[in-house]
């Protein structure tokens, strides 16, 4: 029986991951699908209920971050107006829920007004990093499915910027006509950076090079392998073109799935960039682990 | 009771239009959803009959382009290589018919080797213009789904360049994040002739600009025409950044549907080029009268 004293978790649109905590320690983890995006508003608290019933008789606080706290979540939580720390648990919201036991804690996501921009959960992951290295200066990129790009100086959020470039290669590899030619091939590395200086030298080559792409495989058995790559290259480095004051003459960190963060790490050393890649897994839980200091 | 001397049909990835005609004069058209994308290899000819049994007791001749003539359409019609005439009737493949009644005649499309390009269907509308302006020397943009950029000289089609422009604007304001944003809002002309100036200056803010929508919604209320218009700005504005060469100091004619067409017409004026809009509605069925001549 696991009795832990206090709860981490990570919520995101996808994913729903829970930790049981011993201060910094890990008794147990557990996963599901119930993500933010596939839930109603009456069915956070019963998803919840289901990773971590039989963790909560006494009451221990749980530190939740990601969209959970987004409007259409389970509670909306505000977000805090960067240049700020990454986190401010004061600052967390707490949903009503039916069960007595639960005490939830939503952590509030950042935001930026000119150009606006916003994030939840990544705030937890940079708060994660800045527990490790907290004198660390320059700029933090966290790719994915959106890839945050964020300015680190003094121990603070300066600011940060936010592209779509994971989303946008998803929709054109599963959905446009690229998906004849591209579908879940997996992009070829060589392709790949070559297309990504090209379209880092002159981004208008990203929206030229993308029909190529099918009418290379039609009239030239373009292989799927070298489309997936040369696609990643052209959306990767149109991002690393428009996002190059954020990482030219900065110490560049990397944090993201393995084989994505070494792409981006190949592009930004090709282009002569000091960058490096760190393994993010822990992160959002080393960022939940400082909340809870604050906390409780 | 109609009784053409031809027929003549689009068949395009998501409609099939059809058109009993006397010469040049239309006696009867009709239309249906069963697009060459929607059909299995053995639907076609039932697809077709559908539209035309009717029409055909004297075996006249159909005149098909389009998508039908595409690798998984009916019958593979070959690309024939610019610089070339719009047309080649001679070249037309015929499917095999279990009616024999039906005399299929698929036009070839168009390709281009370096950059790889290819086109099935506008090479059709390309001839019918050129029917109407057969000393016409400058650029075509047929926006749409995906937009052609077409080098006409000398009555021949010099070269042509493909941007997915509408399908990615469609893939991100129905499946993207952009979705609870945009949705179908009707772009705002203003919105989308600032951003389109932008983007045509500064390329890097196309990838840039597209989560500042979200965020912008979500922080200042944004409206979602403004940011549909915005968006559709930045992609095109990219695009017309990425097309300069076909443009710069050449007469451009842009034919497509009316509201696109004047946003395309709007933002090319708006950079100094010298840009008209034509109706392009007549051009298929002209370029089909026109292949007509050549074949019966």
């Amino acid at each position: 029986m696991v009795t832990p004293d206090w709860i981490a978790v990570d919520w995101g649109t996808t994913r729903l991951r829970v930790w049981a905590m011993a201060g910094a320690d890990v008794l147990d983890s557990r996963s599901s699908d119930k993500g933010m995006g596939a839930l109603g508003p009456d069915q956070f608290e019963p998803a919840l209920l289901d990773l971590i019933g039989d963790w909560i008789a006494g009451r221990p606080p749980v530190i939740a971050c990601g969209m959970v706290g987004a409007r259409g979540g389970w509670a909306e939580a505000e977000y805090r107006a960067t240049p700020c720390a990454a986190l401010d648990p004061a600052r967390a919201i707490r949903p009503k829920a039916a069960d007595p036991r639960l005490d939830v804690h939503i952590l509030p996501g950042l935001s930026q007004l000119d150009p606006p921009d916003v994030m939840r959960g990544e705030e937890t992951q940079i708060a994660g990093f800045l527990a490790g290295q907290p004198d660390f200066d320059g700029t933090l990129c966290l790719p994915g499915t959106h890839c945050k790009w964020v300015r680190i100086s003094g121990g603070m959020v300066e600011g940060f910027h936010t592209f779509m470039t994971g989303e946008i290669y998803a929709l054109l590899t599963r959905h446009s006509v690229l998906r004849l030619t591209v579908g879940d091939a997996r992009p070829d590395a060589a392709a790949f950076l070559k297309a990504a200086a090209q379209a880092l030298a002159n981004p208008d080559l990203s929206p030229a090079g993308m029909f190529p792409l099918r009418a290379g495989a039609l009239l030239a058995g373009l292989p799927a392998q070298d489309a997936a790559g040369r696609l990643s290259g052209l959306l990767v480095g149109a991002e690393l073109a428009a996002a190059r004051p954020l990482w030219l003459d900065r110490r560049t960190i990397i944090i993201g799935a393995p084989d994505l963060a070494a792409f981006y790490h190949q592009a930004l050393t090709q282009a002569g960039a000091d960058a490096h890649v760190m393994d993010g897994a822990a992160l959002v839980l080393s960022g939940l682990t400082a909340a809870r200091a604050a906390i409780a």
